[in-house]
């Protein structure tokens, strides 16, 4: 499916104020992007990087006063999420080099102290898929969808502990229980079409048998339709914007929406 | 300044074809990508990634027939090119680690057989910008632009005893002299606007006082108004399509444009 | 001053359990690897990688039963740590890319929530070395160093909440606290020479004024004689052995001797 | 097996010369390094950093005079070389990112001029490892094996046409004809057990049904007892001792033996 997704966001700065933003989608296997904007006023000099997990990286020295950026993408995804309810857990001996840091415990995944708690609600079922499952099943059913319980300080076990959150925190519960039965996992920011309310979304994965799949705890059932932004160890790898001093956003719209089909595909730009 | 660049390309294949392509551009230091469009028909399953050099590389495979790519950009680029007459070359020991590949010879740059003509030609020079330039110059007064005079297996040594060829062999007889003498030196491949007749281009790039400044042997000249597609070693590194297997290109065309002031810079789209 | 180091352990294991060992040190800036050993009995199947922070990683499965692994080096290091009193901090715009994800928090030091306590210890002195110092003596001035006061899962706000802990305590508090205040911060693990009682250290570096700076706050002095295994962000990236299933260690010799003088240093081995 | 691998080589310059070493051999899939030294006399400042290859290169300024350098490695390595006279060749699309790098044409191997010559030698095998494996045998009875037939700007070609090199030009040519087939290929440098007369060595492997195969045509049957020093496209990228000035190897001792037993694996250095 084509989704057009984008947000549209005006910053307040009293001084001038150093960012990186992780505003601009990659190609990769789950989703190709077919076009991007990124704008942004007053104009100041940027530059941009690859970070260690492969995400782009914008740099830009925030003005003292008001700005405004505005990124959009047009990018073609799964209509459905791949599921595979019988994928068994890769051994940790068999993980490519590059995943192993996905089992490593991390800010807000404190999965060091997790195992007994991941057992208790996963350990009757089959170790990979339906253990992963299990747990996202039961965030879901456990922890309440509220805004305002949690912070940017809340970690995985504030939010077992408060037992309610936002995408962000459920995320961080997934992937801390998770990684505690030595599935990696790790953290995605991006856009889902069709949430409600629409707003920048967290979900995770878990590598399967071989394979990255896709879990949303915060969902009653799979459901593709997903952008991603970057990827990262938890939260504070992914970011949309790290400021470097006060910086407060006075107005977000995202969007996520079927993109129409364009009348001439290669029609030259106005 | 801001241009509206891209190409639109048709390739026709007798039988499945795979390709890698280096058509996205990406922001760096030497510029910021506003928007930008990616298609193609038919529609085909696409991977991406980024190569040793930091390139954006699109993997697909070209079904036999016809296949249409177009991309477009609208890049913020400097309008005047940097010059630094004076500047010094950077010792060898002071080099950054991953500026060091760019010393050593390539496909098409064959360095290590250059020192004496290169010395000949820029000997008299200060070390630097001033032998980097003296090169350029040299190559601008002595070698022919001429199409026809060269194919995808000319090298260096090939254009200098030819004395004719296109824009990509005086960007390889460029770096060739200029690694020679121990100054690094890389391949650049995109757009110029202004270029008659309107092509992709190739230039290089001189690592002198600790950064990389531009030169285009193609020029009378220094000339900004750049955008860049891909970094390399050499054209083996930055083709803009690769094929593993007979590809024809039946149409391109390609421009680069100064960008239209948009009446509004954040309007959805429609 | 060349110095012999190596550790000497024993593990346990009640069924194979995979592993992931920092054991092999890297020459780099900071010392230079003259020569080592890395010996294990039972041999097993083991292979290397680089990870995300440059550390060489082994990786092999420990089979039930024991396993003793052996590591020694000969390091060149300085005798003498650089200290730079006055030296600024650098702003966060001018920071290189890969040191940004030195600023950000992490499994043991949740920055966060640090910055008035660092503002409270640090606030008085000039941003840069000055204040990083003033950290690095608040803690070893405040904080006990205590044994067993600690385990695998304290993180910087336990041990400031708790008053005591080891050097990777003492490192985490500081790490925390220096990237509170967006001076870059990395975790250390390695050998000093002349600890007391001697076994594997844990310190931290600082990003100032355009280059890394060595802080051990569970030494009343600056003092050299460091022989570094890996870098990263907390204890987490950067354990010696990472242990994927039940494993004890049974025994631990640990040495950070002054390496004697070859007779000849070009010998063949006998 | 276990091999004591090293080299001993003395060089001389007239006035100080930077130079990139690759002596150091990794760790990895093919081999265990169970220790190492890396001697040199004077000493100078050294560095050390990872290739984008993955191999470990040492840079350093060689002062005015003589230097002498020694290294030295005992490697865990294979007995017998893996062959597979059945594997199938990859399909392009089915490459890992990371291999494909390998299908370009290099400094020494010019693979898009030799396709019609590899299809003469191996069109009549089946695509894969016999392809590879007939051209292998066609260098080993075709090219004869000649010192003083080759120097540092041979490439390919001038192997193919003068019908004579040494073990490097041999690497070259099978590289070169391999990558026309668009099968990946690449050079490798290092040590060979009984290889007559000792000395520093190249061969190439080829990516083939998933893995890299060793190939030499420098022997007539597979033989083990292999250390590899460094990977690269060909010679350019992996030249034991990359010199920027004028630099004379005045003594080299080269030696690859079966490592005695030691009486006990965990001693203490004396």
């Amino acid at each position: 499916m084509k989704l057009n997704v984008g947000c549209d966001i005006t910053v307040r700065a009293e001084s001038r104020c150093p960012i990186v933003a992780m505003l601009r989608p990659r190609s990769g296997l789950a989703q190709w992007l077919s076009s991007e904007t990124y704008v942004f006023d007053p104009w100041v000099p940027t530059t941009e990087y690859v970070d260690t997990f492969g995400n782009l990286c914008q740099r830009m020295v925030v003005p003292a006063g008001e700005m405004r950026i505005r990124v959009e993408a047009v990018v073609e995804t799964e209509d459905v999420l791949a599921v595979a309810p019988s994928a068994s857990q890769s051994a940790v001996e068999q993980l490519p080099d590059d995943v192993l840091q996905f089992l490593l415990p991390s800010r807000y995944c404190p999965s060091d102290t997790m195992e007994s708690r991941a057992l208790e609600i996963a350990g009757a079922h089959a170790p990979g898929y339906p253990q992963v499952e299990a747990i996202r099943a039961w965030i879901q059913q456990h922890i309440e969808y509220r805004h305002g319980a949690s912070d940017a300080s809340t970690d995985a076990t504030d939010t077992l502990d408060g037992g309610s959150g936002v995408c962000r925190d459920f995320a961080h519960v997934g992937i801390a229980l998770v990684r505690s039965l030595k599935i990696p996992a790790r953290m995605v920011v991006g856009y889902l079409h069709g949430l409600e309310p629409m707003d920048l979304h967290a979900w995770f994965e878990a590598w399967i048998d071989g394979r990255w799949y896709t879990f949303d705890a915060t969902q009653a059932a799979p459901r593709g339709g997903r952008a991603v932004l970057a990827y990262g160890r938890d939260a504070a790898d992914v970011a949309f914007i790290s400021n470097y001093g006060p910086l407060e956003t006075t107005r977000m719209t995202v969007w996520a929406d079927i993109a129409p089909l364009p009348a001439e595909p290669f029609a030259t730009s106005p």
